[in-house]
């Protein structure tokens, strides 16, 4: 399977690596639009170093002035029990199954000083939940919006580039150390942006899919006990299967394909006020650290990727073709 | 063989066609680098008409004017016998090889008459060789320096979007009707400027190369005959196969393949002063028509192309898997 002459996907992976870093370029300042629009040709990561380094939210926000900010309001969080939402999940009958999250409303004030506690205890006495505020629709010009005006409205290097007026969602996540995004992809161009806390991503560029043992899963979702102690998970037998990657690059040995050995990861740590640009489809596992205070908040803006030209029926060809062979 | 869903060809053909228009994109002035950018980004070509309109060349150049200028110039020219340089040809044994033009130097005015004339008597009756000058080598800043200062330098948006100080080729093609050059590939992104007469484009992006029935030909080369009459041509024993395109879009019921008849090839016709963005690695067949004085003349522009990212490896790997389902 490794021998590239006699395998197209292998001969595709190993190219691409001969052709291209996999330590990502590090910017001090923003780029011009037509500087980032060659990255976006190229379908090629960065980071900025320092870009939101005057922004009001880098320079303001803190754990207190969060909780005093948003004293009164409600928010929707994620609940698991160890920190993992949207990810394969290992189920009592010893299958596996794609774990959504337990949704609920808290208080801000409760759900941020459960963060914080349970990250400054680091204490495993504490009740098995970890809790994350990572709605991604939008809220923080919604759930968030009296936020909104400490941060930019748009990237404008992405806006004129992209030629969208406004980003298609910009998304704030709150949370601590025990919360990871398990890899996977989304159809959207990333700009992120790290607030307090840092963010440690490890990405692989859409044509790495036959590395990432992508399975179709079940669907289930943890729903809170009736009497509110623990979560139980439970499948959703209606709904239909998730394809999803089962690899974690940090668990390189683990649910690999002849291919995982062949990627190159390109791993990046976002400090407060760096950002980076994640191309549309490349995949990404995300884990975080914490400020001294005991949290981890980001803001991420989502421009609509250009599903014209060749990248994203060439990306499902490769997905088409590792399945094909799977299947033979 | 054309059902997408077992088929990851025809999927890749097909998905690309509904998300791609086969209509090219026509401006009306030159592009910004960033708009240019942008269609670099999706390997999209467009034409600008009248980009070259106030240029010396489209301004001054003649029949007249070239044989005044270049009177005591002596140039390369490549002769076949129907205007086919470079492109499979039926060998006597019945076998497709692939021919390249016997070329030899001729002094410019005895060049430039036999094009003429050759096309203005439209008669069957001459010596049936077809003379073209199209060595693609920087010709325009080399053998024919004199007219450089006519032309653009460069492309300016180009330049700047590329960050290419200077393009790596700039030539000039001086033909008649009867020359055609064969459907094939460059690794440059091209800039292609009419200067006198009009040419006729095909176009297929990178991912049809399961359409175009790419075959291994023998090399063989036209060469003229000792006593100066006609041209023969002989097979080159010791050179390597050339992997070549045969099927022509303008004939989609040769010698195809199970994927031709997916193909929607561009199309597009240069006026004098159009500019057309052919972007790298889309296969064009070009044939031309002539001014009324009986020539055709352009200018092309080869920038280097962008190997890093995702397309150029992801269009070997197309060819890969095709080859390998053909030799299965």
């Amino acid at each position: 399977m490794g021998d590239a002459t006699n395998d197209p996907i292998a001969e595709l992976i190993k190219n691409y690596n001969e052709l291209n870093s996999s330590h990502i370029t590090e910017l001090d300042e923003e780029p011009s639009a037509l500087e980032f629009m060659r990255f976006v040709a190229r379908n090629t990561p960065f980071v900025v170093r320092g870009a939101a380094a005057n922004w009001k939210a880098t320079q303001t926000w803190s754990a207190r002035f969060l909780e005093d900010h948003l004293a009164d309001e409600t928010v929707n969080v994620a609940v698991t029990p160890i920190g993992k939402a949207d990810s394969p999940t290992l189920h009592d009958d010893g299958s596996l199954i794609f774990a959504k999250p337990w949704e609920e409303d808290q208080p801000f004030p409760t759900f941020l000083n459960y963060v914080i506690q349970q990250e400054k205890t680091q204490s495993s006495s504490l009740p098995s939940e970890v809790r994350y505020a990572q709605t991604q629709n939008d809220n923080l010009r919604h759930e968030y919006s009296s936020l909104f005006s400490h941060v930019q409205h748009d990237i404008p290097f992405a806006r004129i580039a992209l030629q969208h007026p406004s980003p298609d969602a910009i998304n704030l996540w709150i949370g601590n150390s025990r919360s990871t995004t398990t890899l996977h992809k989304d159809n959207y161009e990333n700009l992120y942006v790290q607030i307090l806390g840092r963010k440690h991503f490890v990405l692989l560029p859409p044509h790495c899919q036959p590395c990432v043992n992508e399975k179709p899963l079940k669907p289930a979702q943890y729903h809170r006990a009736a009497d509110g102690s623990g979560l139980e998970l439970r499948l959703d037998e209606q709904g239909e299967d998730v394809p999803f990657a089962t690899w974690d690059p940090d668990r390189p040995g683990e649910e690999t394909t002849g291919y995982s050995g062949l990627a190159e990861p390109m791993r990046v740590t976002l400090e407060p006020g760096d950002m980076l640009y994640l191309p549309a489809m490349w995949y990404h596992k995300v884990s975080q650290s914490c400020s001294d205070e005991g949290i981890c908040v980001a803001v991420n803006y989502w421009y609509d990727m250009d599903f014209s030209g060749p990248l994203y029926p060439l990306s499902t060809f490769v997905r088409s073709v590792n399945n094909s062979r799977n299947h033979r």
